[in-house]
C-alpha cells in the first residue's frame, strides 16, 4: 500500500508520534543509549494521552504455545502503531525486516522505525514531512505492513574457511592479524579434551587463556553470561573467542563472542535478529562432525523461559578451521548420533515441501557423504573423518532454504519435557517414522545395526497424562516443521491422537 | 630456522638495513605514501654501498616463460635479502605470506617486512634489537625463508548469498544499507541486455547509473582503469558497484570496485595479494552459469604485459544474487560453452592429484548437476537454469583446493596466441583429450552432439613454426596444471613434440 492507503486516523496518530519523537530528539540530542530514547518517547506518548505499551511481547509463529517467543515490540501505541527505537550509526535492512516482521505477526499495518542517533534535525523534519515509505530513508522510516518481507533469505556466510588434515597447525598464523595489544585470545575448549594432547597444540601467546567448557548439557544463557562477565572483569575485552569442540561448544563460542559487545543477558537476544552489535572476532574449530553449527546463523541456548537461538547476521563465525584429524578420537556412539543429526536433517529437508535447488544441492551432497561413511564403509578410517566433516558443512549450508520435519518436531517435545539431547532424541524418534520417511527410516535402521548402536527405547514409560499433553502442545506448536513435512493441511494428517500414539511408542 | 641459523654475513647485512630503515623513518615519520619510504630506503641502501634492486620482477612458478609474472620484490639487496616495504595501519598475515612467497620463489633465506606507518620509534628500536622472527610482530619482521607457507589455503568466502527464482526483485532492499548519501550505486551491465526488459527492473535511486559494459572480449586493465577514473571524476566515489552479466562482467565489477580505492592502474595489481585496500561495496548478479566467477577470489584481466587476475582476499564479492530466472534468455551456444567451462574444470580437478575432500565434494556435486542438465534432460527447462546456477557456484567453490589440468594448459596457449575465448578454447582442446580423460571426453562428445553444438576445428591451420613454439612455451609454462594432471614426472609424459602434435590436431 502507498502512504495514501493508510487509514486517516492511523495517519494522524503516526504524525502525532513523529512530532513527539522529534521533541524527544531535540531534548536529548544524538549519542545516548537506545533505552534513554525509548523511555522518554514512551513517557511523551503516554503523557499525550495515548494508550502505549512498552516491550510488548509478541505471541508468534507457533500458534498453540508461547514457548519460543523471541520478539518484543519496543512501543505499541493504541494497539495499532508499532514503534521500533534504534540508536545506531546507520539503519540496516535487518532493522526494516524486524519491523515488518512485527507488523506481520501482530497484524498491524503501520510501523515507525526511528533512529535517534542522527545529528541533523533538519533532515528529521524533512523526513517527517515526506513520511518516506521506503527502507532507504536513513533517519526515519514509516513502514507499511503490507510490504512483502524478502522472499528469499539473504544468507550470511562465514568469513573464511580452511579445510585440510593438519590445518589446525595454521591456527596461530590465522588468528595473528586479529590480535589486539594486551587483549587475549580465549580458547573455549570442550572439557573432553582436558589433559589430552590437542591442548598442548593450542597456540597460546601473551595472556591467552584456555577455558574448558562443560558441555554435558546444551549451553545455558546463564553459563554464557557468566563466561562473558568473567572475561570482561579480567580483561576488559578480548581479541577473540575460539571454540574447539562439538556443536554445543561452537554455540557457546558464538554466544560468548556476541555477549562481549552486547549489553544485558544473552536471554535478551534469544530470537530473530535481536542482537544489536557484532561480537568480538570468533572462530570455530569443530571436533565432532554433523551438527552444522560451524556454518549456521544461530547459536542454540537454553534460557530461563525458552530454548532458542540467537539467530542473527552477527552470529556466524568469522573463521572456521575444518581439520578432519580432530574428529578421529571422538567416541563412536557420540560420533554416530552427531552424524545422524546431519543425516536426519537431510532426509527431512529433502523430503520436505520448502526446498529449492541451493538447499537441495547441499542436502543431497551431505546425504551422499553420510551414506559413504555409515553405509558403504566397512570400518572407520581417515576418509570417513574427511567425508563426515564435509557432510556436516554441506548439511549446515543446506539449512539456508530448507526446514526440518517430523523427527525434529516430535523430538522437540522430548527435549522440552525430558531434557533428551538433540542428537539422540532425533534418533529415538526416527526409529518409528516409517510412515513418513519409509526409505530414510529403512536406511537409518540399517546404519544403526551396521554401526552397532543401541537406540534407547521406552523413554515415555510412566509419563502422566499431563506430561503427554505438554509434549503434544510443544510439538504441535512447531507449525513450519509440520507444514514442511506434510503440507498446508498437516493438521488433518497429524492429529493430537496420532501424535500421542507416536510418543507412547518411543 | 631460528634467528641463530641465519648465516652471520646475512645477519650483519640485515642489521645494517634495519639501521637504515630506522634512519629513514626518523627522517620522514609515519603517514606518508609507501613509495616515499621505498625510494628513500633504496637511496640509503645504495648510498651505503650495497647492490640494491628496486621493484625486482620475480620469474616464478611457471618456469619456462615469464608470462604470468605478478610478483615484484620491493627491494632486493645483494641478491639475497628481500625487503618488503609497507605503510599500513597494521600488518596482516597476508603481508607475511607475501614475503614468504617471495623468499620461496626467489630462493632466498631472509626477508624484512617493514611497516613505516608506525608512530613509536621506541618500539622500532626494540623490534630491531629483538629481531623478532614471528609474524605477530606488528612493527618490523625478520622472516625466515624456511618457515612453511600455510599448507592449506584460507578461503575467503563471499559475504552474503541469496538464491531463488525472482530474488533479483530483492536487490533494492539488499543494497539499501550500503548506500551512502549522495554516492550512487553503479550497475555494470553486460551490453547484451541493452534495451532488454531486465534493465527496467534495475532498482535505480538518486544518482544511480547504469553502464553497459562491452564484454565482447575479456576485460582489459585499460578498460577497468577508464571506468574507475570516469566514476571518480563524476562522483568522487560511489556507494557500490553491482555487476550484472556473465563471467567477464563479474570480473569487471570486482576490478572496478577495487580500483575505486586503490591508486594507480589495475595492471599494478595483477598477481597474488598485491591489492592494498578493500574496494567499495560490490555485488555480483550472474546471468550466465558456469564460470564460477561469482564466488572466486580472482578477477581475470588482460593487461599490457600479461593476462592475469587480481587475486586477493579483497577480491570476492560482498554479495551475490543467484536468480536462475536471469539465465533463461542466454543464447544456447554461449550457455553451452560456459556450462562446459564448469564441466571441464570438474573433470580436470577430480582427475587431478591436488584434490582434497572439500574440493572433491563441491566438484562432484557440480559435475553431477552438469550431467543432469546436459546429459539427462530432454529439453531445456527452468530446472536446468536452477541446476546450472548451482553447478557454477559449486564449481567455483571447488577451486579452493584444486587445480585444473590438460585442457586449460593447452587452451591457454590458444588464447595467448589467437585470442580464443576461454570457454570455447577449452571445448576445442577437450575434444582431443581422450588419452588423458577418456571417460570425461566421451561424455563431453555426447553432450556436444546431444546439444547440437559445433566445436570449431582446424584453428591451428597455417600457423608458422614460430607460432607453434610460442604456444608450446606458454603451455609448458603452466607447471602446476601439468603436475596436477600428470604427476611430478609430467615432463616425461608431455614432451614438446607431443604437445606440438596435439596443437596441430586442433
Amino acid at each position: 500500500m502507498t502512504y495514501q492507503d493508510v487509514p486517516p486516523s492511523l495517519n494522524l496518530l503516526s504524525n502525532e508520534i513523529i512530532g513527539l519523537a522529534i521533541k524527544v530528539h531535540k531534548a536529548l540530542g544524538p549519542g545516548l543509549l537506545e533505552s534513554s530514547y525509548k523511555e522518554c518517547l514512551f513517557y511523551e506518548i503516554s503523557r499525550a494521552g495515548y494508550f502505549a505499551e512498552k516491550e510488548k511481547t509478541l505471541p508468534l509463529i507457533y500458534e498453540t504455545v508461547k514457548l519460543d517467543v523471541g520478539y518484543r515490540i519496543d512501543i505499541l501505541v493504541e494497539n495499532k502503531l508499532v514503534i521500533e527505537v534504534k540508536a545506531v550509526d546507520a539503519l540496516a535492512d535487518i532493522h526494516t525486516a524486524q519491523v515488518l516482521t512485527y507488523l506481520k505477526l501482530s497484524g498491524n499495518r503501520l510501523g515507525l522505525l526511528i533512529n535517534f542517533n542522527v545529528t541533523l534535525l533538519k533532515k528529521w523534519n524533512r523526513a517527517a514531512g515526506n513520511r518516506t515509505l521506503c527502507p532507504l530513508c536513513k533517519e526515519l522510516c514509516v513502514l507499511c505492513g503490507k510490504k512483502q518481507l524478502m522472499k528469499f533469505r539473504n544468507f550470511k556466510m562465514v568469513g573464511y574457511v580452511v579445510y585440510g588434515r593438519g590445518s589446525f597447525n595454521q591456527v596461530d598464523e590465522i588468528i595473528a592479524p586479529h590480535r589486539k595489544e594486551g587483549k587475549p585470545m580465549v580458547f573455549l575448549v570442550d572439557h573432553f579434551f582436558e589433559g589430552k594432547p590437542l591442548v598442548s597444540r593450542i597456540p597460546l601467546r601473551g595472556n591467552d587463556s584456555i577455558i574448558f567448557a562443560d558441555v554435558t548439557y546444551e549451553p545455558k544463557t546463564t553459563y554464557v553470561d557468566k563466561l562473558a562477565q568473567q572475561l570482561k572483569e579480567e580483561f576488559g575485552t578480548v581479541s577473540g573467542v575460539i571454540g574447539i569442540g562439538g556443536g554445543s561448544t561452537m554455540d557457546l563460542a558464538k554466544a560468548v563472542s556476541l555477549m562481549m559487545n552486547n549489553p544485558g543477558s544473552s536471554a535478551d537476544y534469544q530470537g530473530w535478529d535481536l542482537v544489536k552489535y557484532p561480537g568480538v572476532y570468533k572462530a570455530g574449530i569443530p571436533t565432532l562432525s554433523g551438527t552444522g553449527a560451524e556454518v549456521s546463523r544461530t547459536t542454540v541456548l537454553t534460557g530461563p523461559t525458552k530454548k532458542l537461538g540467537m539467530n542473527s547476521d552477527f552470529t556466524p563465525f568469522d573463521q572456521i578451521v575444518l581439520d578432519p584429524e580432530l574428529t578421529k578420537e571422538a567416541p563412536a556412539n557420540q560420533r554416530f548420533y552427531t552424524g545422524m543429526d546431519c543425516y536426519i536433517h537431510c532426509i527431512e529437508s529433502l523430503e520436505g515441501t520448502y526446498l529449492n535447488e541451493f538447499s537441495k544441492s547441499y542436502g543431497e551432497k551431505a546425504l551422499q557423504l553420510c551414506r559413504d561413511v555409515f553405509v558403504n564403509k566397512e570400518h572407520w578410517d581417515d576418509d570417513c573423518d574427511d567425508k563426515l566433516m564435509m557432510a556436516s558443512y554441506a548439511g549446515g549450508m543446506s539449512i539456508a532454504y530448507s526446514q526440518v520435519g517430523v523427527a525434529h518436531a516430535v523430538s522437540y517435545g522430548l527435549s522440552y519435557l525430558l531434557g533428551t539431547k538433540h542428537g539422540i532424541g532425533n534418533c529415538i524418534v526416527m526409529n518409528h517414522l516409517e510412515e513418513y520417511y519409509p526409505a530414510g527410516v529403512k536406511e537409518f535402521k540399517y546404519m544403526v545395526e551396521k554401526n552397532k548402536i543401541d537406540i534407547p527405547t521406552g523413554i515415555c514409560k510412566g509419563l502422566t497424562e499431563e506430561d503427554f499433553e505438554k509434549m503434544i502442545n510443544v510439538s504441535m506448536g512447531m507449525k513450519p516443521l509440520w507444514e514442511n513435512a506434510l503440507g498446508k493441511d498437516w493438521e488433518k494428517i497429524m492429529t493430537r491422537e496420532k501424535l500421542r500414539a507416536l510418543y507412547e511408542k518411543l
